[in-house]
């Protein structure tokens, strides 16, 4: 089950269940994906029995399907994206033997084409390609197995990053907040069985194909991640209640072999040129600039659809 | 003018107008805080002209004025404070010349008489004594001296703490979740008028009574921030439009008087044993434990009211 939300008067949107070829939907029987998810036992099988899909979908109606959630909590479980980017940052994160894991903003997430607004070119302007998943309530102190039941949805996100701003704040010990602003999501938010036996042990094995101003910049896969997604939310969960609607990223995907798949963001290709020429040799986005960025599977379907968005002066 | 939330059958809870002697209340023509934020300019005019308060209030009706949020950023503007944790937790954060800020949990406030629930006693539990204001939609780039009007309510809070997983969180540089569980409010969100010339330079400038099982710990003044309120608010502003209903803290009121004052967290007070003694003598809270907060002004009065909650094993 693929799940849209479209634009409407409310910054919730309105909900669609989307056709399985993409190109249609019908509205669900429920107003909004945060309603959805707060009574996901009895509203997914209302979801899952809609066959008929009389509505033709206009890409740009899309909002991201879950336009704004209470909580946005983002991991950094892929190692090579950590070793590069600690060596650009130069900075050495305690090793807890646990996951990384920041609070971002969630008031708003930008759909898969909306113009994306930042104030100043000078600030290093940088997309992360990234998966994410949404879960029901989850009560403080589950388990990373029990866990695994509580993810309901598949998310594609954009993390967008300020580079400029966030090697200092990291250095602060509190986190970003200014380096990182609102993130996008792709069209579609998926149930696990979308994904078949590519969501296997809480990772999305798919490819993550990043095409910036039309080249490709990046096509790594989802599975390496040192803790899988259920280890992620356990580890959110361990001290507080998860709101349903909830939101748990799996950091920037990046893969061992990055000089053959490329990356998924900027900052990881300007710490390997750093390591292999001295210094970084490719400048961050530019307003005017396009990041697409579209999930793969073996048998080359796309189930989350594609982010297509450009860098636009606030 | 007192605004309160009084406990209904939606998260949000109904919104009141509270009396003078803070020992009645009016309903508010809109239903909810949230949405008198959303339209504070229309909204904030109709709650002023109420002056007939009809209703008895009941302390265990209370919510916390803003019983969740879509964003809850909090700053550590208090160098006393600051300067203590840093010896306390062996960490020096980089001085970048801005302030400190986190993102925090929103999705849930703790009403003043709530129970507070945490699974582990082992954790370090701690309050948090401190100031923050809500906002209305604060456009990116708000420069300080423009934030000031976006200010429309002071509240006071306890940001409650984990001190056993706080240190090691900071040294990941990714900030704080498990150490950072849900805080609570006190009982009114007020107008900056209701300080007078105590809400100056964007200073809360009023002790901070804090009573821990009964005994007298902490009176701080909320004056020596390194930062206004108003500066924290640009700060979060820089690179994200502010939702209205964002809430933006002054991290833990202290001064550098903290051996006469007290301090407004166990674990302030632990690094000045450890300065004094070598090492900490006061343990962190047990289950069954109940702390007070209440802001006196100069002239006696609590415009904020009391928080008075126990802790208790989830």
């Amino acid at each position: 089950m693929r799940l849209a939300t479209l634009k409407s008067e409310t910054p919730d949107g309105r909900l669609a269940v989307i056709a399985p070829g993409g190109e249609a939907f019908a509205w669900a029987p429920v107003a909004t994906l945060q309603q959805a998810l707060e009574n996901w036992t009895e509203v997914a099988p209302q979801l899952a029995q809609i066959t008929s899909f009389p509505e033709a979908l206009e890409p740009e109606q899309l909002c991201a399907p879950l336009p704004r959630a209470w909580q946005w909590l983002d991991g950094s479980a892929f190692p090579s994206h950590g070793d590069l980017m600690e060596r650009l940052l130069d900075v050495q994160p305690l090793r807890t033997g646990l996951p990384y894991m920041y609070q971002g903003v969630s008031d708003r997430f930008y759909g898969p084409h909306d113009d994306v607004r930042f104030n100043d070119e000078a600030l290093g302007i940088d997309f992360e390609g990234e998966f994410g998943v949404i879960v029901d309530h989850v009560p403080m102190g589950t388990t990373a197995a029990e866990a695994m039941d509580h993810i309901k949805l598949i998310v594609q996100i954009n993390d967008w990053s300020l580079r400029m701003l966030a090697g200092q704040e990291m250095k602060t010990g509190f986190g970003w907040v200014q380096a990182k602003p609102h993130c996008s999501m792709a069209p579609f938010a998926v149930t696990p069985d979308e994904l078949g036996d590519q969501w296997r042990n809480g990772r999305i094995c798919v490819d993550l194909l990043i095409d910036w101003n039309g080249r490709r910049f990046g096509a790594a896969n989802g599975e390496p991640m040192s803790y899988g997604l259920h280890e992620l939310v356990a580890h959110a969960a361990r001290t507080r209640d998860l709101v349903a609607g909830s939101i748990i990223g799996s950091g920037t995907v990046s893969n061992a072999n990055y000089r053959e798949v490329g990356s998924s963001c900027i900052a990881e290709h300007r710490a390997i040129e750093t390591l292999d020429q001295g210094k970084p040799q490719t400048e961050f986005m530019r307003f005017g600039d396009r990041v697409r960025m579209e999930a793969k599977t073996a048998d080359g379907r796309a189930p989350f659809g594609a982010i297509e968005q450009k860098v636009v002066e606030a």
